[in-house]
């Protein structure tokens, strides 16, 4: 993997992940980190001040008409070879304890916008990038060293495990998440890219909270484990952060 | 069952259940028949000239500001006995045959306002209606003789049977009114509220083409069926018109 571009990197999963692909044995030559707002992610900033391959680009992933723009800062930068990896791994929770009463339609409208249709659009700006990644590499294995959209979902997505409910509007956008990372794994897969979605566990992150299961260090490290086996048998799945699969 | 409600009623599978029901040996008093133009909706309205049971509500279901009235409206009919059965019918399919590279994000929010967010904001203005129809039958069996829900989703919302892409948005939305139809069934099931989520089969209609396998007739004539076969064992499920279970 030569290339890989990773969105919400301002804290939690996003940024450990550049942190660890950073300091990888096979870490790549360019690591594009996006976030809202860089001038406030100091400690991204501050990493990517060690790090020549960090490239901190700016990028509200729901700023749908910068998005062709975007496409061609990150064109600058990866060159001819394309991009090998897209993340989509930024997200927001809405109101978690929210019930049914409680709803509004702006508000579930806004995580659709954020969880789903976002990173269907930056998919869709960034697959020519990807398609010459897969050119590029023609002969190699699909997986992360050739062309691969991995899109950052949630146990609370799978619609069979929603045995007890809650969640509203980000169970929805995630399982909604899942079904459009098929349709483009089923649509990209002649192409040589590989798509699939990852449960990252249930993270101490602002967004997981302090109860939670799993350190972002943890969660990270396994994911990117998962991320260097990912294979043809991976395309269009839906796996947890250490490689197992999630039923739908 | 005493009252039903059913949005989506100018036509399709909408139209043709309120024809089932009107004539159906357990007809219901109260048929409640929305759509967004009333005026326009010529077979719907000679229907309801013949059968007093029939109550023409115009409804446009994303017009989330009219839902408090709306629900007064239907109060007004049902009266204190409440609301036994509501079925989210109406929905739109958004383009059949779009690309990834041709997807947009305010058609892809469109879908979600209409397929996903309506059904669940309706379902939360009416909830009271079908309480009282719940607690004012409360020693019946779970079902729509008590109170229950049903929203119309499709086969292409399951995620496990997306084993060919294509319908992106709708796929996306009937994924997400899935697993909703869950949170809501968890949410509602200590009220005495049924919440189920029902595929009609790929039918004849505007929507599935001239090409679908099944008439309206033969849809809604099973659907009828199943909703009367309804009891505590689909709590929560995801049934196709002849009452067989599909994958999530």
């Amino acid at each position: 993997m030569r290339s890989v571009l990773i969105t919400g990197c301002s804290r939690g999963i996003g940024l450990e992940l550049v942190k660890q692909l950073t300091a990888h044995k096979s870490a790549p030559e360019f690591i594009i980190a996006t976030c809202r707002k860089p001038e406030e992610a100091r400690a991204l900033q501050e990493l990517s001040k060690k790090h020549k391959s960090i490239h901190v680009l700016k990028l509200d992933v729901t700023d749908f008409s910068s998005l062709g723009g975007f496409a061609k800062d990150v064109e600058g930068i990866v060159g001819d070879e394309g991009l090998n990896l897209l993340i989509n791994n930024a997200g927001i929770s809405g109101n978690k304890t929210a019930k049914l009463a409680d709803l509004k339609a702006e508000e579930l409208a806004e995580i659709y916008k954020t969880n789903t249709i976002a990173p269907i659009l930056l998919t869709q700006a960034l697959v020519p990038l990807l398609r010459k990644a897969a050119s590029h590499n023609a002969s190699a294995q699909l997986g992360i060293g050739k062309a691969a959209i991995v899109n950052i979902s949630s146990g609370l997505g799978s619609v069979s495990r929603n045995t007890f409910g809650g969640y509203y509007g980000y169970r929805e956008s995630k399982a909604a998440l899942n079904t459009s990372t098929r349709s483009i794994s089923h649509e990209l897969a002649a192409d040589g890219i590989l798509v699939m979605t990852l449960h990252p566990g249930w993270v101490k992150t602002d967004m997981g909270g302090k109860e939670a299961d799993l350190t972002v260090e943890f969660s990270a490290s396994e994911i990117v484990k998962t991320l260097f086996k990912l294979g043809k048998e991976h395309q269009g799945a839906f796996l947890q952060y250490d490689g197992s699969v999630l039923p739908w």
